[in-house]
C-alpha cells in the first residue's frame, strides 16, 4: 500500500536538471565519491531526461530527494529491465518515509513502463537503504533466502 | 597483455542469434535459473544485436562461450557506462582461458565504444569468476580494498 508521502513524488522534466544536479552532487560528497560538478551534471541530466534515456523522480519541495531509473530491453522476458541507478534523500529530511515513497513510485513507474524486473546496487554498510530494499521485496540472495549473496563488481576503463 | 586466446574472440552479428540463444539457455539450466527457451531467446538476441542495443562476443568454434555487453550514457562522465550482463563458457572448455579472453576483449571493446567504467554482478559462491574479475582489476569493495562490499539486489515487478 502506498505511504502518505507517495503523492509528493513527481516525475522530473528536463527543466529540473539543475535541481537534480545539485542533489546528486551533494550525494556524492556525502559518500566521499567524486563528482564532476554541478554544471557538468546539469548538462548531462538535461540531455538524458529530454531524450528519455533516464527517468528521474523527485520528492518534496526542495526537492528533498530523487530516484533515477534506467530501462532496457533484455532477453529474459519481452518486458523491460529496470535499473534503479540512484536513490537519495537529503540528510535533514531522512526518517520521514521519503525514500520509501520514492522507491514505491519507482516500482509503479517501472511497471507502467512495461518492466518485469528491477535491480539495484548498494553498499553492505548502508543498513538503512538495505532495510528499505528488503522491506520492499528486494533480495540480495540467489536461489532463496539462504542462498549466496549477489555481488557487484566495477572497474575504470 | 592479451592472452593467446584473444584472437579467437569475435563480435557476434544478428545471424549468430541462434547459437547465442543455445549457449544462454544451457547457462541458465546449469545454474538452475529459469529460461524462456531457445526459440524466444533467439528472436530477442536477433533484435537486440541488430538494433545495436547489445554487443555480444563469441569465443571458439562451437561457439564455446560468450560475453554480453550493454552500453548507456550516464552522468558521471561524458563517456559511456558499460555493463557486462553475461559471461559464460561451456563446461567442457573451461580452464583454457576462454573466459579471460572474452573479458579482455570485452574491456577492449568497451574502451573502443567510449566507455569509461565497467560493472558486473556475480554470485559470492562463483569463486572462479570472482578470481578472474579480481585478477582483471575489478573490485567489489567501496572506498579501497578494505571497504564495505557492494551488493546487488533484485525483485520481480
Amino acid at each position: 500500500m502506498p505511504s502518505a508521502d507517495t503523492a509528493a513524488v513527481r516525475r522530473a522534466s528536463p527543466g529540473d536538471a539543475d535541481a537534480i544536479a545539485r542533489l546528486f552532487h551533494d550525494f556524492q560528497l556525502e559518500f566521499s565519491e567524486p563528482s564532476p560538478g554541478v554544471e557538468a551534471l546539469a548538462v548531462r541530466y538535461e540531455v538524458l531526461i529530454r531524450k528519455h534515456e533516464m527517468t528521474v523522480l523527485l520528492v518534496g519541495d526542495g526537492p528533498d530527494g530523487f530516484g533515477q531509473l534506467r530501462f532496457r530491453p533484455w532477453v529474459y522476458t519481452d518486458g523491460l529491465h529496470a535499473y534503479l541507478e540512484e536513490l537519495y534523500v537529503v540528510p535533514a529530511r531522512r526518517g520521514h518515509g521519503l525514500g520509501r515513497a520514492l522507491l514505491e513510485t519507482a516500482i509503479e513507474t517501472a511497471r507502467d513502463e512495461g518492466a518485469t524486473h528491477m535491480e539495484l546496487g548498494t553498499g553492505e554498510d548502508d543498513v538503512a537503504a538495505r532495510s528499505l530494499y528488503e522491506a520492499m521485496g528486494f533480495t540480495n540472495r540467489e536461489r532463496g533466502p539462504d542462498g549466496p549473496r549477489m555481488l557487484f563488481y566495477e572497474r575504470e576503463l
